[in-house]
Formats: C-alpha cells, sequence, structure tokens
C-alpha cells in the first residue's frame, strides 16, 4: 500500500475522523483510523459503535490496500509535519511515513480487522442548510440529560409533522425547542444522541450549504460534501413535550438581553456560593428585580422593563439554568413568560416563533422573597 | 469608610493585588485585600508572607479608613459590574457596594486584623527597562528547581559584578543565564524566589520604563510607577555557576531555529511514549540529524547546518529540556557547542553573548547511536 498525500488536506480529513474515536473504547482496534487507499482517493474511518465517521480526500494511490493507524499518533505526527506532500508506504504492519527530511516508521494495524460497518438501507432522506441545523443543536443539545439510566432524554428529539422539523430536548430542569419550517412531506420522530450532535456540530459549517439527513434501520446518516457520519438512534418514547408548552401566560416582559444576563452573573456570584444558585426575581411594573443572599452577603439588581403585560410575578430559579437559555437566545431583546411562581418561564427571542426555552422554577413560599 | 472609583481602575489594580495571594494560604485573613482609603487615593494590599504586593490608585475619598475584603469575592464582582462609578460605603464589617442598578452588601473583615508588613530599610536601589527584566525572567525563571528541599535553586541568582547583572539559574539537568550591562558600581548576590518573579512578570510590561530595585534586610523591593513588589531573599550559598560554564568546545554548528525546535517537536511525538524523553543527536559534515524510537515505532530526521566547526559528535538528550531552551532563544539562528557525548550543550543565539542556555546530554554507549 503506497500513497501520496499533501498534509493540510490530510491533516484537516484526520481532524474530522477523530471525531469518531471515544476516549473511553475498550476495543484497541477502535483507537484507530482505518485508512482505505483506492481509485486516488483516502477514505478514513473511525468508530465508536455509536457514531461513525468516514471522510474522503483526494490522494496519488500509488498501490491501493487498508490499514489501521492509531488515531492520536497518526493525528500528532501529520499535524506537525511541513505543508508538503507527504509520502506513505506501507509493507505488512509497518507504515513509512516521508515528508521533507521527516522518516517516521510506526506499527499498524491490518485493515481487515476493523468491524465491519453495518449496511444501511435508507428510508427516507431530505437537506437542510448547514446553518440551520448548526443553530439548532447549539440552541438544543445543552439541555439534554446526562443520565445514561433515562437514554431517551440524553438525545435530542427530531419530529417531522406538517412540513416543520421540531428540535426537543430536555433534562428534567428545562426545555428547548426549535422548529424549522423545511418543507418535507413525510412524518418521522426519532432521538438523536446529543453527543453525536455535539461532534456533528464541529463539523459541519456555518454557511447555507446543505447537509443531507437520511434515516435508516435504527441509524441517522449526515451526509456533508465528502463526509459522512452515521449514528445511532436512541430507542424509546420521547416526554410528550407538547403539554409542557402552553401558550397562555399571566404576565409577559420583555428586557434587554445584556442586562439580564450582566444582572444574573453578577447576583450568581454571591448566589453560587450555596449549592442551588438560587436567584429571586420580581417583576414590578417598571422593573425586574433580581436578589440573592448567602453566606458571604447579598446582592439586589434592578433591570428596567422594556415593556410589561399582566400581573406582577415572584419567582426563584436556578440562576445557572436561566444564564444558559439567555446565552443561546440570539436577540437584543428577550421576552420572559409567567403563569405563576409555580410554573416554569417560557424565553424567546423578541418576535421570534422558533426558538423557545422553558425552565422550571424553585418553589419558595412568597414570604421568602 | 466612604470612597468613589472608576471600575476599569479598580478592577486593574485588583488583578495586580490578587498575584500576592496564594492558593495554599492557611491564615483566613491572607485570603483578604487590605484596602486603605486616604488623600484621595486607595492603597491594596496583599501578602503570603513570602511575596508582598502594594499598588496604589486615585479614588474620591469620603471618609477615610482601612478593610480587608475577600480577594476572590471582591474580584469576581469588581469585574462583573459596568464600567462606571463604583460607590463603597463600610461600616463596621459590612461592605455596601453600589454601581448603577447594581447593589452588593458583603462581609469583610478589620483593616486592623492584618498583619503589619516588616519596615524595610533600604541599602541599595537602581534602575532597570522593565523589558530588560521581563526578558531575562521569561530566559531564566523556568530553569529553577522545583524541590523544596533544595531551596536555593528555586531561586534565580541576581548578581552585579563590574557594573554586569548577570541572572542564572539551574535545576541540575540545565542551566539558563543573562547578562546585562546596567553600569551599577556596586557589587551584589542574591536570591529572588522564581515563583515571585513569574508573578512579576504578569505585572510588568514590555516596554523601556523604568523598574527600581532596591535591596534590603533580606528583601528586594521591585517599585513601579504605582506599584511595589516586596520579595523575601532565599538564604544560602548559590552554586558556583562559572565552572560549569565553559568558553572551549570541540564542535560548533549553526542551525536554523524553527526546522531545529520543529525537527525535535517531531521526534518528540515517539520520544514522549518513553519516560525519559530521549532523543539522539548525530552532527556530520553538512547535517545534524535526530533519532527516536519507542515501542510505537521510530522517527529519522534531518537538518542542514549552516555552519559547522570542529569533529562529528553524537549525543543524546531529553528532548523537553532541549526544546524548553530553543523556545526562549529570540534568533532566527541558534549555535550549539559541544566538547563531547559526556559534557553539556551550550546554545545561544548568532552573535549574542547575553543569553546562554546550558543541557545536560544522557549517557549513551556510542554504540547506541
Amino acid at each position: 500500500m503506497k500513497f501520496r498525500v499533501q498534509q493540510n488536506e490530510l491533516n484537516k480529513h484526520l481532524n474530522i475522523a477523530q471525531r469518531g474515536i471515544s476516549n473511553r473504547s475498550t476495543l484497541q482496534i477502535l483507537e484507530g483510523i482505518l485508512i482505505e487507499a483506492k481509485d486516488n482517493k483516502l477514505k478514513l474511518t473511525s468508530t465508536d459503535l455509536e457514531i461513525s465517521i468516514e471522510t474522503t480526500l483526494d490522494a496519488n494511490v500509488i498501490e491501493e490496500g487498508k490499514v489501521v493507524i492509531n488515531s492520536r499518533i497518526i493525528g500528532d505526527i501529520v499535524k506537525k509535519l511541513p505543508n508538503d506532500e507527504v509520502f506513505f508506504d506501507i509493507v505488512n504492519n509497518k507504515v513509512n511515513i516521508k515528508c521533507q527530511k521527516s522518516d517516521f516508521n510506526i506499527i499498524s494495524n491490518p485493515g481487515d480487522d476493523y468491524p465491519e460497518l453495518p449496511i444501511v438501507i435508507e428510508t427516507s432522506k431530505f437537506d437542510i442548510p448547514q446553518n440551520i441545523l448548526k443553530t439548532a443543536i447549539r440552541q438544543t443539545s445543552f439541555t439534554t440529560s446526562q443520565d445514561e439510566s433515562r437514554a431517551v432524554l440524553t438525545g435530542v428529539l427530531f419530529e417531522i409533522e406538517d412540513g416543520i422539523l421540531t428540535f426537543v430536548s430536555l433534562d428534567g430542569y428545562r426545555l428547548s425547542m426549535r422548529k424549522e419550517n423545511i418543507g418535507v412531506k413525510e412524518s418521522l420522530k426519532l432521538i438523536v444522541p446529543a453527543r453525536v450532535l455535539n461532534e456533528l456540530n464541529k463539523i459541519i459549517e456555518d454557511n447555507d450549504e446543505p447537509i443531507s439527513l437520511a434515516i435508516a434501520n435504527g441509524q441517522i446518516i449526515f451526509t456533508l460534501k465528502d463526509t459522512v457520519i452515521y449514528s445511532k438512534l436512541l430507542e424509546g418514547q420521547f416526554f410528550n413535550y407538547k403539554d409542557i408548552v402552553r401558550t397562555n401566560h399571566n404576565t409577559t416582559v420583555l428586557v434587554n438581553r445584556k442586562n439580564l444576563l450582566d444582572s444574573l452573573e453578577r447576583a450568581s456570584l454571591l448566589a453560587r456560593e450555596q449549592r442551588a444558585n438560587l436567584v429571586k426575581l420580581s417583576i414590578t411594573d417598571d422593573y425586574l428585580s433580581i436578589k440573592s443572599n448567602s453566606e458571604i452577603g447579598d446582592v439586589f439588581e434592578e433591570i428596567e422593563l422594556i415593556k410589561k403585560d399582566g400581573e406582577d410575578v415572584n419567582i426563584a430559579f436556578n440562576s445557572r439554568y436561566l444564564m444558559d437559555g439567555i446565552r443561546v437566545i440570539d436577540s437584543d431583546e428577550i421576552e420572559l413568560n409567567f403563569v405563576s411562581s409555580l410554573n416554569p418561564c417560557i424565553m424567546r427571542a423578541k418576535d421570534d416563533e422558533k426558538y423557545i426555552y422553558l425552565v422550571l422554577p424553585v418553589r419558595l413560599a412568597q414570604d421568602d422573597f
């Protein structure tokens, strides 16, 4: 097996393939990247059996073949080589890598030892712009649960109904939901592991080039120009989120997003001294005030309301959960909706129906405000 | 005690004072910063009893006084406040901080509880440009020892003789030495803890404004425009470094610094798999070659010599120690000097007598090259 390839191209594609390598792999062969040289192309494959990545680049293939090389070692070597042509010559399990005056010999595993990826039979397929998927992942993947015993909550629901693709996730304390009109006719409902989406988000770019999503037997396949990412779907029934997201509110206020975030960050400096990060919000006619106290002191913050509809409300939150939501809402002004001190707060960007973030309050007696 | 002060100024000076706070302090009061308000100035003081910092800024002092506030808490609060006037009002141990619509109440300790810094009687004093001190610290503080049982090796020797200030440190494996002609007449010899120099280096700037160095009873005092840093000196006899640094060599080569560093970094990728980071250098007529091998493979690197005087040499090193030295030498071309495979290598920038870096070889039989 022999080929020549440009250092920067190989480095770029190794970085992509490395996203499919798990740190906690127990199978030694899965710490490697499968490199297949054929028809003047290199195909790099990585998998941890949950996510699989295939990425392809041009090369000058002199002798076809396949080999498995440790991901970290090949990645480190190629990253440090000068940007010039790199020559690979693999005989049995010895890999010789030459570039300018550098000459490496490293050991490898036979390509035949690499596990076969399951054959995928696609049942439906549609395209969306990469930046739409990127935003949806950023706004929803962080509200998934880390608790492996509630597997469906470790993923993001992708649901298509009436041409609308809805991304939803919830972790028992907050819920995030993004809707996009993609004009696809079919209906579907599947749960994609958040871990896979977070790796995917490092690969896809922030432009409107299409990414293709295909559904197969228990898998979702994301296809970019030269890269394919396969992910297992999570099995189980997703929470009936539509019952949680109500649309009638008793109080709706509009505030400056940056002022709200700055005030919460300051209030959290003292709140974080206690475990619950507790902050108390009070909405009166013209102001939203934030109070927090702990052993080391107390803080009072006041933010002018841009607009208020409805009743005054006193309500308490874990400040971290509030800030997480505000940080992913891209808007100068933010709308907060309340029913009572016992019901969730629903946040959204002003005049934007596409994304909502819902957070449960911490129950406090009214005397405690 | 009452004062008004600009947020960005207070933030800047708190950052300076925080460098005197130790993470491993056992005295609770030393986790605080002493704030003294007097004559429309604020003086911030911190100490861990090894290093002490005093930094002064303008303020509008309405009522004089002093107070100790936890360094992390006051630092975090001030950093997050908007850049506007901040009002402090301290009554007993309660500190009220107001800025725009933010209102904090935190607890404090009485200023009288703060330890008195020892009175300093200066015996000699001279100025040097800040950037000269900054470069000397960067080039010498990293070759100090971490071993507290050999206290003098945890510091950098400052020696003045015949108008030359020499900075020297060594850790048993390598030595670095910087000389600067400062034209001072007196002679002195003292050892400054590397930890203090590293903190100092984050405070001083990379320009030729003067910093004043004063020597007192067992202390060195660095004075900048509005900041004074006191450090204890290390007691003991410094190693007789002049005997180590020889000037007659059997081999002298000149190489491109970047090529040498890149090649060593690549060779280290395999070398680091073994504990000693062992790399073998061979100098022949036109090339310096680097070899390294470990369980996972081997690497061979070749660098063209720009110039060579003297004999061929085979010599082995811990690659990390070689790279550390190359990284702090500011020059396109680097000179390497050898006596034999058993003697140290001395590196310097081409045509620069001010700085040398000396590193001990790893002893190998000649058959092992």
